[in-house]
């Protein structure tokens, strides 16, 4: 498949990719469903306005629209969008006014939140994060808590504080423990941290008491973000027994702003990981639930401007899939919504390159990080700046992800 | 002050209160805001199309764009509403047909929830249900974790699964672990009970990464509701380690439809509970922020439709308040808005009469609650009705809640 958008083999947008987001123009500051094309949006308000595709979703400023259609909505716009920017297609390739108006440079683009998100659910489903984090604060031996085996462990996030990449954070003020004290003192988190991991968008809901079964869990799920759950370790620590983790999450979540659908990845399925002890019925799948995406982070600081890979991970690496954790999600009645997104947890692989997060990267601050300049990290600093990318690799091109950005700033003198 | 609707001292809606929510008739559908007046509901979309008060706010599905608009518009539309119900203003008292359109009987309106939630937070916040839980559960001589005394613990709740009074909750299907078993079967809840609580909605919000200071909390107050926050005991006991409570929660929590402004509440404030250890400065007021406000529990089940009260609680037995709470919330950045809900947690007095929850009632079941009709409950069973009621005691009248109610129906055959 091959379209008239010239783009490289490597790009992340090739026509096989085709991923959603809402962005504006300084011309138009009117926020509109496009799709990334090569180095170009395509203006699907605008393709829809011409009477080009045959759909009501793409002037809205959200996806919500779209992504509450359901799939056989999604089936038919993606073959409408794929077919208009196909090189044989003469409608966009020969009319040079038209394309001069619906193809946009992507670096001409504002790009907003994809979703209005109800709520946010993030996981906790890679098997060596929750191994390496079981080692470090609680028992090597004992690594995974009872529970972990048998369910796809979650909580509830903060949707509000869910933020588009470039976003930047401030260092959080809040209360953390020095030492051994069990007297908290306030002040600037000291153990700042990304974790890199992968969202999805639910798209059609169910209803509230009625949950849905692994076999309808597709039926749900309409694409695919990076996320950076940014954490306050030191904070976290203080405050997440026995409710969980609450400030030291709900200080920002940043996402990439491409959604790319399910049906782009869909020769990315490989095997699941064996489960042992098996699931209870409810979550399990005969399906290939397990996608084979690379990931990886990079930091900027403010004395190196290029960005340096401090971790290669893959989603791979996960125990619990999405099938199994949005049907668990909803197994007591909970009713999702179009736009909820659902985070995977830090995904981490077996060796230490792998891992998701500063403080499994620097085991607790044992092993600091070394960046190409000979600067050293244990957590982050003030100015550093995350970058987190993935994509796919297929024969002869990428399903890219993008990227999701941010800044830590300094923390604020309250 | 009074009105020229009629109504009994003990009317929970008397012309002190004015407790806004979103109501819909069979002869107009459309949702839209009304205030409750005695066992009457005062129209006030309509009374804004009338030109009788100078707002913009009343016709809308929801309350946020009011809660949105901040304490001057929220005191000016207070006045211009009570004004039109006193029995001194002609304007409604002497027009029967305005009267007749304006005024709906409140057993004839369909209530809605009053604000799109956008994001649900319950707190942990009354101390003697944390010290009756840390006693059952962990040791009863260190019932408090060591954070309790320091930081208003709390959790994200599930903002879509937040549903009106009356709605019908199924008891849920879950992993349990039976005994001292650690390997988790699947069925039905077999713990399931209530939680009293009260809510807080978000008036104005406040910006990504701009704490709100204390003395600023009274600004973002919009109003109280009463909140039923269903709980699987069985189903969160397996699951919370360590991320804290998620399906035993988001399987429904009912509140009450009508907000009480806070500014009804005024003269119901009292001193705030001496706090040992000091909090840390963030965290201190010198502002009453502690509510007399009596708190009911009652049950019906299928045995006994008279209600039975079992628990009185009161909104005075919180150690950390309102305004302690919503501090906290924002202060490693996070963004509250318009229409977001807050809530106390589980409200227990110092007498086992006062706990609000069967799981405190019943002391772990090992105390059966004894009903009027000779029948027993540790925990809820199927059929029983929860019916929760509150009400500030003022001189000659009462500043009412109404009630929140939801039915338990039988767990669905998954």
């Amino acid at each position: 498949m091959k379209s008239f958008v010239q783009y490289e083999s490597d790009c992340h947008f090739p026509i096989q990719n085709l991923p959603y987001g809402i962005f504006s123009t300084k011309a138009n500051s009117q926020k509109r469903v496009g799709v990334a094309i090569g180095d170009l949006v395509l203006d699907l308000a605008l393709m829809e306005k011409e009477g080009l595709l045959n759909s009501n979703h793409f002037s809205k400023s959200s996806l919500n629209s779209f992504m509450a259609a359901g799939r056989n909505s999604w089936s038919t716009s993606r073959k409408e969008i794929q077919n208009l920017l196909l090189d044989t297609t003469a409608t966009l390739r020969d009319n040079a006014d038209l394309r001069k108006h619906a193809l946009v440079a992507i670096s001409d683009v504002t790009m907003h939140l994809p979703a209005e998100i109800g709520d946010y659910t993030d996981f906790y489903s890679s098997r060596q994060h929750a191994t390496n984090v079981g080692t470090m604060f609680r028992d090597p031996d004992n690594a995974l808590l009872p529970n972990w085996l048998h369910i796809p462990v979650g909580y509830h996030g903060r949707s509000s504080s869910v933020v588009i990449s470039g976003t930047p954070i401030h260092r959080p003020n809040g209360q953390t423990v020095p030492g051994d004290s069990e007297t908290p003192v306030f002040g600037p988190c000291k153990l700042m941290d990304f974790e890199l991991e992968m969202g999805y968008f639910v798209g059609p809901g169910n209803e509230f008491g009625k949950p849905v079964s692994i076999e309808d869990a597709n039926e749900h799920l309409f694409g695919l973000v990076l996320v950076n759950d940014w954490s306050a370790r030191d904070i976290q620590k203080w405050e997440y027994v026995p409710l969980g983790p609450f400030l030291a999450k709900n200080l920002g979540t940043s996402i990439s702003p491409w959604v790319v659908p399910m049906a782009a990845l869909e020769e990315f399925r490989i095997a699941n990981p064996e489960q042992s002890p098996a699931p209870l019925p409810y979550l399990k799948s005969s399906e290939k639930w397990t996608y084979d995406i690379q990931l990886e982070v990079a930091l900027t600081t403010p004395d190196l401007q290029k960005p340096a890979v401090i971790s290669h991970s893959n989603f791979k690496y996960m125990y619990w899939n999405m099938a199994q954790q949005l049907t668990h999600h909803t197994i007591t009645g909970c009713n999702l919504q179009p736009g909820d997104l659902l985070a995977s947890g830090t995904i981490s692989g077996e060796t230490p390159g792998s891992y998701g997060s500063m403080l499994e990267l620097s085991w607790k601050g044992t092993k600091p990080v070394e960046l190409p300049n000979g600067e050293q990290r244990k957590f982050l600093k003030d100015g550093d700046t995350v970058i987190m990318t993935g994509w796919a690799q297929g024969d002869g091109y990428r399903i890219g992800f993008g990227e999701t950005t941010g800044e830590l700033l300094p923390a604020l003198n309250l």
